[in-house]
């Protein structure tokens, strides 16, 4: 299968030597590479009877590479580590090879290795990698007093899909695809780091569990206002799955894989990444001034 | 646990970001990084009531950066991901941690990241990153006719070990050890490329399985010398456990580790690095000149 992947997805320029030898060469011009490695799990991290493998494999990639993004870098290679239970429908592959194919494309990476086993389940180990292009990378520590905390991307979309998964439904299909296909905005991250971001994490755990993160990291408070990340598109399925208030879903879901950066104040930002607090002294997170009751973060499945 | 594993294992020079945000980033001033991804699966690849948790770690560790070392780079990241039962003891990670942190630092290589997820078994995956010092990367594919095949580390020894512990037994130490803890030259593969190498390979599937990638990459036929290839250590033991010759062992036995390289007739090679054979015009593998009986390559423990 890993044999079969480069007519999925052709190599790019930086592949030097691409799958199919003993290790793969990727070029580094900046003299850094950036590198993360992300288990998907199959009945942690993704159920078959849910996605089918281009689902698993944008996840899969997107899991990876988002935590690439949000070191303010480039996504440039993709490692794929595979074990599958023999049973599993060769169709079901080439499916997880084009939706892999996909989502690093998108991103603009190479799938450059990989290594395959046999399991009882499907897992995935995938290891993204990213270039700095001359950039500090951007780290959880820099948060100061004063700084804009800001999103690019969807909050509690994928924990929305989720909500309606489980209630048997599938629609609306953007929600679904949230939590099937999550689509980080790559981008933003080396954006966010021109436009001196002074921390960033990508969020995969929760807003708060999330931003709690930096602020532990940068010994900072982190104040989130509420009615800056409301959303109608959740407001209006809450009835039909029979939860009160989206609320939870923006600031405790996970799987979003969308990326919140702090700004120094004054910072012009672009429409998309999206104020929605502020750094203060202190240390936690709160909402609107309080903490937030209940649990701040996401455990997936279980 | 990953959070605890910087105590084991101090980060090197080269690791500009370490374990505890989105990525890490690695020095690579060459730039170029060799990257290279394993799954070492319990049961399959291991079983915890042959090896500890430091045996795991080693061979953890050994598994993918041996293969940063057959491509003529000196390891320098390790990147794991880790699955494992709720219930698996506190010890054992610790054991996990100090074998890992052990192998790591006799191939010179950093832990810079990692991941944690829950599983029935254990489960890691492991990314081995390599520097290349300005060295081309030597492939599986430049092996030519003329050439001296040459091997440096040990052959069968891991196979033998096998057979030892499925027999109940634990001695010879050295033999037991090469299954549990392989141990390979890693600073011979950059030799190897310094020394000329046309080609060159990870011996983790048997020797000839692994000639015979290096024969189908190059377009040529590889001969190896029985005699050249024979072992005292391996003859002593194969009574004990019940078979006649332990050239299946070294023909055949995989997860030595051991690394295989071509050179050019005449190349005035160091001591460990043994000829075994010599590079023709043709295809595939043969022993003194005659085609392999049964199977070429290793499965594993199934």
């Amino acid at each position: 299968m890993i044999d079969a992947l480069p007519a999925w997805l052709p190599s790019g320029p930086r592949t030097l030597v691409g799958i199919g030898d003993d290790a793969a060469v990727l070029a580094t011009p900046d003299g850094r590479v950036v590198a993360t490695t992300d288990f998907l799990i199959e009945g942690r991290h993704f159920r078959r009877d849910w996605s089918d493998g281009a689902d698993v494999g944008h996840k899969a990639a997107a899991r990876s590479l988002a935590d690439v993004a949000a070191m303010g870098a480039v996504p440039t290679g993709l490692l794929l580590a595979l074990a599958a239970p023999p049973d599993l429908p060769v169709s079901w592959l080439e499916s997880l090879a084009s939706g892999l194919a996909s989502e690093c494309c998108r991103a603009g990476a190479s799938l450059i290795g990989g290594d395959t086993a046999r399991a009882d389940t499907v897992i995935l180990a995938v290891t993204g990698l990213g270039d700095l292009a001359g950039r500090a990378p951007v780290l959880r520590s820099g948060a100061t007093a004063g700084d804009v905390v800001a999103v690019a991307g969807s909050l509690g979309h994928a924990a929305a899909g989720l909500a309606l998964l489980t209630a048997g439904r599938h629609e609306p299909a953007p929600l679904i695809a949230a939590q099937l296909r999550p689509a980080p905005p790559y981008d933003a991250g080396p954006e966010a780091a021109d436009l001196g971001a002074t921390s960033m994490i990508d969020i995969s755990d929760g807003l708060l569990a999330d931003l709690g993160h930096i602020a532990e990291a940068s010994g900072v408070l982190i104040n989130v206002h509420a009615s800056t990340v409301s959303d109608q598109n959740l407001t209006n399925i809450t009835t039909s799955v029979g939860v009160t208030s989206a609320l939870s879903w923006i600031l405790t879901g996970g799987e979003d894989h969308a990326l919140a950066a702090t700004f120094p104040a004054g910072t012009r930002l672009p429409p998309r990444w999206r104020p929605i607090g502020e750094v203060r002294q202190g240390q936690g997170v709160t909402v609107d001034g309080r903490r937030h009751e209940g649990p701040a973060g996401w455990d997936h499945f279980r």
